[in-house]
């Protein structure tokens, strides 16, 4: 079966299937798969996204260059299933267990890299710059993992991944300032600088926890968005990672930047981030598109769908944030944009028809049961340049990736 | 294979599967699994309950018996693929297209029992009482058909209906008083006192939205909890509907009556009706159960973590609620004591162990796994009273009842 020969914008029925575009998940980090269902019980008290990021930063400390593969690989064929064809992996994990850098840079990057093409899906490598703890803050052990001494290292190794890959048809490359936590925004600027002038897509955390918010606020007088703004780095270009403690001045700027806000909400509610001033974002003109985040859940359908039904429970209201057309956008089309994709999508999914989901869609609710009530479940087939990369629900690789995961998680002793 | 011996309260591992006890969904309207993605667009304004509401009167407006059977029996097909074997249907919809009592009152009840009977799911049929459009009010039309002169023809329902099923073991009945809005408090008084007379569940819902409040206490001079607290109607037996709104006394109410809370989550996020405190509802000593409400979702899993989900969401922390072990007691054994059904748990379902998001589980981490990251995808077989009713993922009467299914939605114009 060949591509369709034109983006697909919307769902069409063809014999027992329902077609739809490929999901893109423009923010992704697949070494966290590894922890799903290991940070969900109390330590000393509740627990905080900082409690969770201790436990991550636990299995920062052990994860070897193979295991690295093994889980992205797996965590990889895991969203094919749930019909996403192009992923944006937001990748700070680059150094030796010890903080020293592998005799090959890129070894790591090259390791996901080589993981999405086993597994069959788009990649955009987002090579992340981390140089601190936070302000005045010494670095924790972990965090040795992901800083490099200058931007000029890590621009090195953005043109070697560039020209690495250059002739691989889905593989692109990124650049990210890891959060403002952990890059001074002098450094942020050049990076975005850098992304700007070789056309690359630029992304960040931005005001994803409180704390950053009250930190950011010490250092420089004012909060992360309108400091980005303040220096030039809000453009239509940026793509803001979770964005969900906002002042109505951030928005506006949001907005008139066109910039695109990148929601991971399964993660955001795994993590208890918060709820984002979503429709005052759309109102103001940012764009939106989704992330999987963490890999704490890979429904794309819920990930999605998430966006409109957190604006409802926020605000109290419904049909807020966009209707299913616009949402299936977001979920696809906008995401491709977000990882430097625009113009590869065509990539389709079928899902089954018979699906209880799905069996009673007509011509014109068919978007509406996709958005709203579809799952995995009936995810038979996925189209990734072209090629079919599941069909009838089933991955060709899954036996194998599954295996190697497990014995990762074994020698993790996760599992 | 025979049920096992003991209510599961677990999830253990046997072979390829994973077992865990069967969900309770304890609210249910099956007959809106009609309007599932046809409410999705922007009417003249964004939308809220009231206008949702106004797209269900005119469904109610239509539906026949068989209509009513042919929705039942899919939605709770749907629910058993979905892993749930035990349903509440709060069932307020009585009488004929013009409001007139049908020669056999029951009738509609009797087509959801049966339409449950052919699914193989249990039911409690919650006979629910309504009287009024609300506070000085007139009736709407569709209006007309939940309602009744007085308490009187309630129970004679209510006792017709323990005559005709007390022989059947998968068939309870309850009583429940819509809400305030439609049962003035004297009324749900003689309603509950009855329930408990004769040790029946018994339901209402509470505070779903903030107008509620307002006319609750434009007519008694309380929000809904606290008159309900104030009459001698909050005890333990009493099971409240959302709770989404409560002050601090109410919430010290609801648990020091150690009353149940059904929250019914991806309904509520569907229509917007806003996030419930419901670690302080624990904390206070309320139970908690869920249900699946107007059939927008049916992800029973979903519906399940959604509870502690949103409660991180609203309060940005993390493990607020439960932990995954009691969060499964939540999704099983508290809803069938808040059906009446206490005692005959045991259903069990039969979980694909290879499915992505259960694959690396380890006896451990499994309840994890299954609460927070598993979907319908993952059910292959469930057992209801001993009685396989779904087996390999599907229903034997899957295709006859999508094809009624169908049948009735364009009979009604909707598909």
């Amino acid at each position: 079966m060949s591509t369709p020969a034109k983006p697909l914008t919307t769902v069409t029925r063809a014999g027992d299937s329902l077609i739809m575009p490929a999901f893109a998940s423009a923010h992704s980090h697949a070494f966290q798969r590894a922890l799903r269902g290991r940070t969900q019980r109390r330590q000393s008290q509740p627990g905080s996204f900082w409690s969770w990021r201790g436990l991550m930063y636990e299995l920062v400390g052990k994860l070897s260059p193979a295991d690295v593969f093994n889980i992205s690989r797996f965590a990889f064929i895991e969203l094919l299933l749930s019909g996403v064809s192009a992923v944006g992996e937001f990748h700070y994990l680059h150094h030796d267990l010890n903080g020293s850098p592998y005799d090959d840079r890129t070894l790591l990057a090259d390791a996901v890299i080589a993981a999405a093409q086993e597994a069959g899906i788009r990649i955009t490598l987002i090579r992340t710059a981390y140089f601190r703890g936070g302000h005045r803050k010494e670095l924790e052990q972990a965090q040795h993992r992901f800083c490099d001494e200058s931007v000029d290292l890590v621009l090195a190794d953005v043109e070697k991944l560039r020209q690495t890959y250059q002739q691989e048809p889905t593989v692109r490359v990124g650049v990210a300032a890891h959060s403002i936590r952990a890059v001074p925004v002098e450094k942020v600027k050049e990076l975005a600088d850098y992304a700007s002038a070789h056309d690359l897509p630029f992304h960040m955390h931005v005001a994803e926890q409180r704390q950053e918010l009250a930190e950011c606020l010490a250092e420089y007088g004012k909060p992360p968005v309108a400091l980005l703004a303040d220096r030039g780095i809000l453009q239509e270009s940026f793509v803001g990672i979770h964005a969900t403690h906002l002042d109505e001045t951030e928005i506006l700027e949001m907005g008139r930047a066109k910039a695109t806000v990148c929601l991971c909400r399964t993660t955001e509610r795994d993590l208890g981030d918060g709820l984002p001033p979503t429709s005052a974002l759309r109102q103001a003109g940012a764009k939106l598109c989704v992330g999987v985040d963490s890999h704490a859940s890979s429904d794309a359908f819920e990930e999605l769908r998430a966006i409109e039904l957190d604006e409802r429970s926020r605000t109290e209201g419904r049909v807020l944030v966009d209707e299913a057309p616009d949402l299936l956008s977001v979920g696809g089309e906008h995401g491709l944009t977000a990882i430097g994709m625009a113009g590869s999508s065509g990539d389709s999914v079928y899902l089954d028809g018979s699906d209880p989901a799905l069996l009673d869609a007509t011509e014109d609710s068919a978007i509406d049961a996709v958005v709203f009530a579809a799952s995995p479940r009936a995810v038979r087939k996925v189209l990734v340049a072209g090629k079919s990369v599941v069909e009838e629900g089933r991955h060709p690789l899954y036996e194998k990736a599954a295996a190697d995961f497990i014995g990762t998680l074994k020698k993790l002793q996760l599992a």
